[in-house]
């Protein structure tokens, strides 16, 4: 469990990845980049800890024109970061609310592009800044602003090294066994909750590092909330299940769902069923290089129209996979990006199929030359009854 | 196992919450006060969900200067989030780029405060705006700029009601009887990466809902490093472990860790275990309402220096404990926070013993007017060897 995949990077991994960043930058005209959230530090370093859920130290890393990355970060991160590929750590003892690594990270920024220099920071969609914006200004202001660098940051992450994609295959090939595992473990009389942590602990039984995001519901023929977290409503027969597990391996994530019935299904639900899976059918045709994200969503939408869909509130139907559960790019009506060979994505067509009932199937897939690649197991193509 | 504590809140909890908000918010002369991070968004309205770690979609709410709070979030949230006290639900359907929100709540904003209202955010120490900067940007040039409220937000979360304190209560009860277990399923033999999964798969065993902060290391005779992710390293004789877990109940966090010997230690080892041991007694003994942070750490200093400390790297001796792993105040040289009464709060002493060699101790409580309330089972006052 684990010991086939190579855990962490080897160098060359992230020297490939700060060397695809530099000719981007150098097409940009950019002197220096700087990131500040937990995906980009790690995706520049390695650097890859849960401390990130305290809110108290901002981090620091800056990609020069050439050479490696240099991290300016709180002192309590020195040691696993030196451990890095990384040489050029400066760290000050954080916290330190009146210059919480602004002086050092000014200095750093002013040494590598010089005082007049164009510097880039992702400030685009599915971007924040994660320091307090009093201390962002005061950075901002010392150059006079930023450009917006959100483009190279989501063309490198979108598209996977091998290493990555493996990762991914193992983590989803993982809750594939925990989902097939269900059927033996559920039941009806058992609460919400006590399904959750039925599901979460056969994730990790399976080999999973962590289950960072578990979500779904239950009710009496359908379901109304799929983001929702469990109560202690007990689990009738005739209910719908619906689970949604982001689970990691090395910090990369699987994002996929199941739906249950228990001991029965009406002729509604089985076909709203029928109708997100050949949706996903459909946009599994049609992933492929050279595609856009709008034709999957035109394509998984038209099945669900076909099959009378009343819409649905996700606002997508799928997206980007990667060290975060939901990564750019979109499956929406405008979002037209390219797909490319080595995108990780999801497939997620889901539907209203009558009043306050919903159904949202979802499939992760690599983009190999010839098309679509699975990485989670398919589900079965009719709703599977415990 | 968890039945025993309430789940979730009273209506009263959030109107509580919205007034102390609303008699500062006066005090400042504020017509609106707007957050957009995951624990400000729950601490108003309880909408509590790990749909957050998708990057994908910013999520807003308004406190008007009477009145409940306002909701303007993605339609993917408005089913969970119309089941919360809020009445006042706006959605869009995210993801939008063009317009993720924006106009909606620059709308809000206006409805509530008016084109010339004094609009407040944090934007201080240990916050952030969870949003596009350049949608940020937009929002903020409509206003020409919002009033700094982390006082605001960092005075109502630092101080816990009986309701909240109770949910730390039983998440450190149960992370108690977790780490108690640990002689008994820990041996020489294992990885750390073994030891890890089993004490995870313990704290969820004893009734946690996530184990979303769990760190350690293992190291002949010391440890170095006290954020790090789990090796393949294999435990031996004579090995120091040392875990550290921020578990959650119901979204509170627990935040201790403790310290073991496996077959042996020197003495040194030994010593500096019963040095942190001997700062957090003299913390215990300073927590009182009316102290400060200061004196905290003073307190706890001076006994690390008399026992031969050569510094640590963690930048303060511990910190406030809530719906995140770490919170506001922080006990430091300069910090000077008055203790009050419900503040839940770790001790959280370390010391670098000798060269590349660690010790941190931590425990949890909350400020009653008598004094420190332990939460956490308090560490036996000897290194315990398994």
């Amino acid at each position: 469990m684990g010991n086939t995949v190579q855990r962490g990077f080897l160098d060359e991994e992230f020297e490939n990845r700060t060397l695809r960043c530099q000719t981007m930058m150098a097409e940009c005209g950019l002197d220096a980049l700087w990131v500040c959230t937990e995906p980009e530090v790690r995706y520049f370093t390695g650097f890859h800890t849960p401390f990130w859920q305290s809110p108290t130290r901002p981090w620091f890393v800056v990609v020069p024109s050439s050479g490696k990355p240099i991290a300016v970060i709180p002192s309590i991160g020195a040691s696993s970061m030196s451990s890095t590929w990384i040489d050029d750590v400066r760290t000050w003892p954080a916290p330190q609310p009146l210059d919480d690594g602004v002086t050092l990270l000014i200095d750093c920024l002013r040494e590598v592009a010089g005082q007049q220099g164009r510097i880039g920071l992702p400030m685009g969609p599915e971007t924040h800044v994660r320091m307090p914006l009093n201390d962002y200004e005061k950075v901002c202001s010392t150059f006079g602003g930023f450009v917006d660098s959100t483009e190279i940051i989501r063309s490198l992450r979108m598209v996977k090294s091998e290493a990555e994609i493996s990762k991914h295959q193992h983590i989803c090939s993982i809750v594939s066994d925990a989902f097939d595992a269900l059927p033996e473990i559920l039941n009806t009389g058992m609460t919400e909750r006590q399904a959750f942590a039925t599901f979460r602990s056969e994730i990790l039984t399976q080999g999973a590092d962590d289950v960072p995001y578990l979500v779904g519901a239950t009710g009496p023929g359908g379901i109304n909330d799929i983001i929702r977290q469990p109560s202690d409503r007990i689990i009738n027969d005739g209910d719908l299940l619906i689970f949604d597990t982001g689970s990691t391996f090395d910090g990369y994530f699987s994002d996929f769902d199941r739906n249950f019935a228990f001991t029965s299904a009406t002729q509604d639900a089985k076909d709203a069923y029928r109708a997100v899976w050949e949706a996903t059918e459909a946009g599994l045709e049609t992933v492929k290089p050279g595609a856009t994200t709008t034709q999957i969503f035109n394509t998984m939408n038209e099945v669900l129209i076909k099959n009378g869909s009343l819409g649905n509130d996700v606002g997508r139907m799928g997206h980007g996979l990667g060290m975060q559960v939901t990564e750019w790019p979109s499956h929406t009506v405008e979002d037209e990006t390219l797909v490319v060979e080595n995108m990780v994505l999801t497939l997620e067509p889901g539907l209203q199929w009558a009043s306050g009932k919903v159904m949202v199937h979802e499939e992760n897939l690599v983009v190999r030359a010839d098309g679509a690649e699975l990485l989670s197991r398919r589900a079965a193509p009719d709703l599977p009854i415990i």
